[in-house]
């Protein structure tokens, strides 16, 4: 099974559109990415894995999916942990902030902290970057790219492997040149960038309508039951 | 198995708490909220029972429970309907009806539409009143009720009977007196006027903390997998 995948620029006009017109909040639209997030790190690493899942948040709204999936995970029994060294000003995050630490989760912000957990963990989930990510890699981002890509901890990608170009993939050289994420949950549809990939590969966000799907030329996934999340395959033959 | 009820005050307070201390916003509680509920039809009305819903939503955070959760049934592939003869002036409730109206989710306003959809249905939800219920019924939710309860569709009641009073049940006389839904979903703590009940019960409101908990004296139930929702049983025997 593939589908069909979306541009950079016609996904930042789908959320767009979804806001503006189809009357969701971004606080509504966060919550029930990060839990299809947090469903997916449930098919592919359950607890009898290993507990000890750490999320790195970037600055925008895919580290924002991260901190509601790590408050999730912390309800289904993981301990998670979260670095997010680089904390966007959007009031939202600081809210989702403070439920994490109602919850008593570790929030670090230091590189040394970071390489402690790393070594730590039994899952990375990567919410670092998103579909508006256009480069060039900042640090501490670009540091943590590398350590990721030495360690062998399995990583689960939210919406594109961070460092990836959205449309062109890896870059060919420096961090993230050889980062292969062992699964990844595309957020409304597949990133361009998805035909790079090799790996599990999940959708989320149980919540479009036919007409945004006709608009932007996408799939409606047949989610089973009442998950928030489906397994679509490996897909490196997306159709884009 | 039995859960510690929490009175209408304490409800209030603790939702006041979330609000201020937690750093949650109404968009996301009330999100998690119907998404609960729309589990709990799941369990107690799968598709395969029949796919018309309708779902009753009053004024209040409660038929707000209710638009969430329509919206859910809709994507689970049930046929939902929505009666909403009062709007309440909150921005949100306008938004989750543009939520609504995007998956063209019939939204009635109607008596008379109502009595016929009710006919036509194979499950009632119950979003009208909540915890904040404190009498006495006003048009056109008496005669609503009264409808009910001469039909013979199954219904699920979001947090409590809609016209029972939180503390003492159900009323003497009037509209409610006979009323008694087959299912009913408590969101965060039984109320106590559930040791009138008598049915399917289930628990939602899977994001309270242990300090949330402690506070009110609360039981933190032990939510299976990764589900929102939790039958306990029935609750004639809760302790309050």
């Amino acid at each position: 099974m593939s589908l069909k995948a979306i541009s950079a620029k016609d996904a930042a006009s789908l959320d767009k559109d979804l806001m503006e017109i189809g009357g969701w909040s971004l606080d509504q639209l966060m919550e029930l990415a990060g839990l299809s997030v947090s469903q997916a790190v449930w098919r592919v690493h359950p607890p009898s894995a290993g507990k000890n899942v750490l999320v790195v948040c970037g600055p925008g709204n895919n580290g924002g999916d991260g901190l509601v999936a790590a408050r999730h995970l912390a309800h289904y029994g993981y301990n998670p942990s979260v670095f997010y060294p680089k904390q966007g000003k959007n009031e939202l995050y600081s809210r989702l902030r403070t439920q994490l630490e109602n919850l008593s989760i570790p929030i670090i912000a230091d590189g040394d902290a970071f390489s402690i957990a790393l070594k730590e963990t039994s899952l990375l989930v990567d919410a670092i970057f998103g579909f508006s990510f256009g480069g060039p890699l900042r640090e501490p981002f670009g540091t943590v790219i590398s350590e990721i890509e030495r360690s062998s901890v399995p990583v689960l990608s939210v919406d594109a492997p961070s460092s990836w170009d959205i449309a062109t993939g890896p870059p060919e050289e420096g961090p993230g040149a050889r980062f292969m994420p062992s699964a990844l949950i595309s957020l409304s549809a597949p990133k361009p960038c998805v035909k790079f990939y090799s790996g599990r590969h999940f959708i989320g966000g149980r919540f479009l309508t036919k007409d945004i799907a006709e608009k932007y030329g996408l799939d409606l996934p047949k989610y089973p039951g009442i998950d928030q999340v489906m397994e679509v395959g490996v897909d490196a033959d997306a159709r884009i």
